[in-house]
Order: structure tokens, then sequence, then C-alpha cells
């Protein structure tokens, strides 16, 4: 026990431990993830065609497939010291309860107001708009994570925020927006009549509630229709993927400080956003054949794009205004079922995230979500934090392996991203401590609608 | 700027530089805080009177005036472990916009999810219950923060975990509720018919929504009426301040680490918890003749009972169950209007407290609620934390003595606490983002009822 108890409940690095440059996972690919495509032409979109509705820093970064340490900005370093380095924290509390030999960490994200991960992008993208002399930027918002994230990072800067939030989130999750709002920015619950695709999609549903797809098209149009404005994306792009990056550079710098080498590195998968943050050093070295670990993409069950979807091209957005993008998906009509609580929704995945799956450098697997709300409760009890539903994916994850460690007497050193915390999510939680939840698995019927609105390319 | 930035954004402790006891301040004062009164013989309350009520543990500490440092438990210092030690931060954002030669410190005490420094004390009392072979512990809570500490705590130690909240509360703010229940504890609105002092406060005040006076009334009938319960309290107790030590033991240890001297020393005051467990070890630099600080409490105008209270032996609860105190209040029959947003609504104050204040060993202030919320919404947004409104109140404190300073050209050093996050009062918060908050100072007249109701002693 006391050789153990060396290592302590919270590891936090030193501020100039933090990273000074993001790490491009790309630059070690040898099959990189394949290109945007403009959906008019099939042709790669061009840096010239992407700057229309992104910022010019952000597209070379988006673009760069191969210098491997891009250097964060000190600006940005300043603002990551307000909140990072983040804990990664051992979980002496849940191990003990489990009976496991497994040694188990996570990497905690979620002390910031955002509540999540989403503020190392946040941050980068708005810092970056207000480099290149933009008034603001737009952007939509389901569970409201990515939103509040983006409302902080350019209240920081003094930039104008425009969210478009699904419309069940904004009705549902009042608390969020008003989270939003008191950091100055406009709330527009989305399908809107503020915008032509907007009015449309009301015109043909009058009673819908929304969806991510759609609040995307309505927060691209807005931001191509205004002055000095661009869009930002809080997840599947490559650009995220590399500011998240600091998730999974401090969890490798802590491990090594204390000598620690990690035989499975889990995360949880929506857009890959958190997944590819937390993996991507462990990545590099296994693509540089230094190390090999066991990388494990958690997604539920109701939208299950790895397990269970294609790898093909698609549209990011339900409008259709975005690029083609090369990523397993449910296909851009796909809809998870309103059993669904949580985020990881979207319908697609990243296409660095898609290209590593895809040339089996990493595993997927599903759970279903009253299992995940069980793993959260536990979490929450011993361990003292009550997680995201969307983190406790992971957990889930997790807690399998260890039980199964205990089985096997393995004692195996067990990284999880813990991504953020369910504070704003208590209408899953009441809905689990009242045994309402259910589960629910699609069939491929179910998943058919999703494929058909796959583009022929 | 490059000597200045030697001190980190956030000064952590290593685990090991945390406080191994708590200080009990009360063995440095030369006065004693006036001891507990039988309400119904006029004399001291003896350990087997309060043993009736509270575990016998809590007792000791509750009535030791002379020990001055008392042992933090090993299971307790895990305990802490999960979320301690808390950030002491340097405040380079609020001071740069502020545009102020002061230096600004928070200590951050929301960093878990209880939201607050509830939790230091709730797990101590948990582990004294079940140390002493009870099944389970009674409390009331007003805006959560307490009932939700004691939950987490309880669910730890798996001791049953009974909250009466007030009904207000309970139904404004059911994800609060939520969070307790998913703790495992059962919460009842109160007044409620569980109780027979609910029963007979329903029967007079049909309409009631309750106060924190009265909840207290129905938890301590709660637990006298079961086996192997006892009840707890989360603030103004002796035992309540002991336990928040560790809030200043941690922030002197990290100023003095970093060679830093403060001249002033806030925080926000209800029932004095946090301010007692903040500045408790400076105090005691203070008694001893070691040292000189500006030791300043802020109390919201609407509920101010040092600024405007008596200073007198007064009932702690609506009920008149619970032992006298003598305290600075506004008398048990106040209540706070219900303009009054965010906690720190309670009536008295804490005995060791309201001694050192009537010593003159330190200052009271009372801040104005849209005062507060508009510093709330300015450090939200320059230091990145959505503060709970009761904290908030320390803030604008400090705010205005750093402009006061920007003034005068002094280079003061303020240390506040930062008591807690403000993710579940969003209600709050709405009303000040649309310009609906109001201000409320009692007239003379308003206080005089709550001054009617205190006992001829």
């Amino acid at each position: 026990m006391s050789e153990e108890m060396k290592i302590p409940y919270k590891i936090y690095l030193e501020e100039d431990e933090m990273p000074r440059d993001w790490y491009n996972v790309r630059a070690d690919m040898t099959k990189k993830p394949a290109p945007l495509l403009n959906p008019g032409t099939g042709q790669p979109m061009t840096a010239a065609e992407l700057e229309g509705v992104f910022c010019a820093d952000l597209v070379a970064q988006e673009l760069d497939n191969d210098t491997r340490l891009i250097p964060i900005p000190d600006e940005i370093r300043d603002f990551y010291k307000m909140y990072r380095p983040s804990p990664l924290v051992r979980a002496y509390c849940l191990e003990k309860k489990l009976d496991t030999p497994a040694k188990i960490y996570y990497k905690f994200e979620g002390n910031n107001t955002s509540g999540s991960h989403k503020l190392n992008s946040a941050i980068a993208q708005a810092y970056y708009a207000k480099k290149q002399g933009l008034k603001g930027v737009t952007t939509e918002t389901g569970a409201g994570q990515w939103g509040t994230a983006l409302s902080m990072a350019c209240a920081y800067l003094d930039l104008d925020c425009r969210v478009y939030m699904v419309k069940v989130s904004y009705e549902q999750k009042p608390f969020r927006r008003e989270v939003m709002r008191t950091y100055g920015a406009s709330v527009t619950p989305s399908p809107s009549m503020t915008t032509e695709i907007g009015r449309k999609i009301l015109a043909e549903h009058p009673g819908t509630t929304g969806s991510l797809g759609c609040a995307i098209s309505e927060a691209v149009e807005d931001a191509l229709s205004r002055d000095g404005y661009r869009y930002v994306l809080g997840s599947v792009l490559n650009q995220v993927l590399l500011h998240q990056s600091v998730i999974g550079l401090e969890t490798m710098t802590a491990l090594k400080k204390y000598g620690i080498k990690p035989d499975m590195i889990i995360g949880c998968a929506g857009g890959g956003s958190n997944l590819g943050g937390l993996i991507s050093p462990f990545m590099g070295e296994k693509l540089r054949g230094e190390a090999d670990y066991d990388i494990v993409a958690v997604e539920p069950a109701s939208c299950p794009s790895l397990t269970r979807g294609k790898y093909a091209y698609d549209f990011c957005d339900t409008g259709k205004v975005c690029p083609l993008a090369k990523m397993y998906t449910l296909g851009s009509g796909f809809i998870p079922s309103p059993n669904h609580a949580g985020g990881l929704r979207y319908h697609g995945m990243s296409p660095i995230i898609s290209e590593l799956y895809d040339q089996g450098l990493m595993r997927a697997i599903s759970v279903e979500q009253t299992a995940v709300f069980e793993a959260a409760e536990l979490f929450a009890r011993v361990e003292g934090i009550l997680p995201a539903p969307e983190s406790s994916h992971a957990i889930r994850a997790a807690i399998d392996e260890a039980l199964r460690c205990k089985e096997t007497g393995e004692e195996k050193t067990i990284v999880f991203g813990l991504t953020g915390t369910g504070y704003f999510d208590m209408v899953a939680y009441e809905k689990f401590n009242n045994g309402e939840m259910n589960d629910y698995i699609p069939t491929d019927e179910d998943l058919q609608p999703g494929f058909d609105s796959l583009p022929k390319i």
C-alpha cells in the first residue's frame, strides 16, 4: 500500500510543464485522412474556398498534414493557465470499490465553467478569429458544452458570439442558455426564422425540435451573411483534434513523470474531439513504432457511427451547405432515438479517428445508456465527481475492463478521459433515478434512412 | 512582468503539504465565544445534553475552547485528497481588467460536485457519525450546497442521509434535488407532513414556502424520532468552523510558500462557515500578536446580521427546539425579502465570528445584490469561473478595494474566498441577465419583527 501511495490522488503538472506546442498526429500517419471535398465539384476544398467559412489560420491548421508540432500562441497558453493543467486522477476509491488489481487513472477536463474539454479548442478558435480582425463568430450547440465554451472564450477576447442551439436543448436546458447569455453570447433556438435554411426546415417540418446538423447549417449561413464573421465548430475537424491534443500531451507528461506505462487508453466518442485529443500523442508513439497501446473508442449503442456506420464521404450537416468529409457515418439523415440522453449524437466521426480506426490502429465498442448511468452513479458515489453522460461511456468501459482484470488477475493500467461534469444534465439523471431510463439499439432497418442520405461520390 | 509571473496562475500545494490538523481559533481567543444555552433552563448546554442531538466526537469539538490543533483523521484526509488541496488563484486577468496596482488572490473551493466549501465539514461530520456506529444523519438545506455535500459524504461512507430542503428551493432547484438523490439521499420539501413541527407550521401557514429555520426544526425532530440517527448542521457551529479551517490553513501555506504577505482578507458571510474557515489561522496570528491583517466580512444588505443585527442570545431555528446561541442576529423571526437571491439568508451568525467582530478584530460591510451580480458577471468573463451568488459578495468587496487602490496607487495584496460555483443558480442569473433584479435594503421597521422574537434572557 505504501508504495502505491507514492502516486498522489491527483497529479497536477506545474505550469511550466504544460505543452508549448500542439501535436498534429497526421504528421505521423503514413496514410493521411482523406481531404474535405467541395460538394459541388467533388474536388478537394482549397484553402481559398475554406477561408470563406473559417478563419485563415484555422484553415492552415485544417489542411496541414505534415507539421508535427504547432506552437501554441502565448495568449492561448495564458488562457489555458486559468483552468489547466487539468488533473490526472488516480481512481483509488473506484479501484477499491471494484476490488480490482487494475490501476485506473482518469484525465479530468471538467474543472471549468464550460464543464468540459471544449474550452481547449474554443479559446484557440476565438483567438485566431480575433487575430484576423473579425467582429465575431457563429456556431451551433447541442447539449450546450461547446456553446458555453465558445461564449467564455469570446467574452475573454471581446468577440461577438452567435450560438444556434438545437431547439429541444434550448427549451430543456434553460440554464445552459443563461450561462451563455451571462458570457454575453446571443442564443437562438434552431431551427429559427432568422436564416433561409431555418425557415425552409420549419416550413417542411413545423413541429421539429431541431438537430445538430440543422443548427450547423444555420450557423454557417449566418456567418456567410455577415461582414467580419466566420463559422467555428467544436468537434470533428482536424484543427479541433489538434487543439485538443493538450489533453493527451499533459496526460503523457504526467504519466512519464511518475514512471507509469498505460496498457489501455479509453475515450468516449461523439465527433471525436476529446478522444482524438487524449489519444493523439499515444497514437503517435504507436505510429512511430515506439510503444504499443490498446486504444478504445466508446460510443452509444443508439448512435453507433464507428461500430455500425459506413466509411464514406458524407455531408457534415443536414442542410448540405458544408464540405463533404470522409468518415464513419450513419448518414446525415440519421437522428438518434428520442430515448437517447446526453451528447455523442452526431451522425459522423472525425476523419482522423475514422482513418486510424479503418487502419486497425484502435478499437471501438458501443455501450447502452442504462449501463452508462449505472456506471456514472457508482463513479459519482465513490470518486465524488458527478460525470457528464458523455464521459460516463468511458467510465463504463473502464469499469468493465477493471472487472475483467479482477477475473483474470491482470494488473492492467487503464487511463480514460473524463471529459466533463453532469451538472446541466440532471433531467437525464432524474429519469435514471426514477427508473424511467430505457435502452435503444437501432435495427439495421432503423439505420437505413441515414445511409439513404449518403451522397453519390 | 517577468518577476510577477513567477507566481503561477494557480498555486496547488502538494498532497503532503495539506494540513494534518484543524486549527481551533478559540484556543487563541482570550475572551471565548459565549456557550450554547439550554432554552428551558437558561444554563450552558452540557455534553450529555448535546449528545442527544449531535454525535459525541462533534460535541467534544463543539465545546473545546482550548485545544489549538485537532488531528484530522486519515480517513477524512483521504477524502479531502479527492478534491483538495484547492487552488489559490492569482487573479491576473481581473487585475488587468481593473487596471489596479493591487494584487488579488482567491482561494477557490468550488472544484467539487457539491460546488462549494461545504464538503470540508460534511465529510468530517459524516465520518464521526459512522465512527459512532450510527445508521444515518438528518439535516436541512436551503440553496442546496450543504445538502449536496452531506449526500456525497454519506454515499462515500454508506450512511443514510435525510435532507429537509426549504420548499421554495425544492421546487425552484429540482436539479440540486436530483444531485442529492443520485448520491442516494432522501429529500423532503420543508415544511412537510412528516414531522410534528412541520404539520403545525403548515396548519398555521398553509401557503408557506418554508425557511431555513423551519427546516432545521424538522431535521432535528426527525433525528430525535429515530434510532441511530443524529442531526448535523453545515454552518454557524464551532465544530463547522473548525473543519473549515483547512481553507485558511492551505491558503496560509500557499502564501508563505511564495513569500506573499496579504494585507486584506475578505470572505462572504452567511452563517460564517467559509469566512471563519478562511480567516481562522490569520486571526490566530493576529490574536497572538504575530501579524496584522485587515479582515472583512461581506454580507447582503438584505440580510445584514453583523452590520445591523443585535449581539444577543437567540434561537438558531424557527421552531425553537435548538439551543440558544449568543450571536449577531436579526431575530429568529426574520425572513429575508423574496427579492433576495442566493444564500447568505440566515438570521444569525457564527458565535465565533460574532465574538471576534464584537472585539473589533474584524470589520463587516454589506453590499446590494445588483452590484453583487455585476461583479459576478465581470469576474466570470475575465477569470472564467461562474461564481455562486454567495461568493460574489466577496468578489464585489475585492473589486471595490482594488478600484480604491487604483485611485490611491496602493499595491495592496487582497485575498478573498471564492466559496463556490453558480451552476445551480441560473434562475438568479437569468433575472440579472433580463434586467429584472432589484435591490432591497430593509428599514429599521422591516427588521423589528425579527427582534421581537428574541428570547427574554
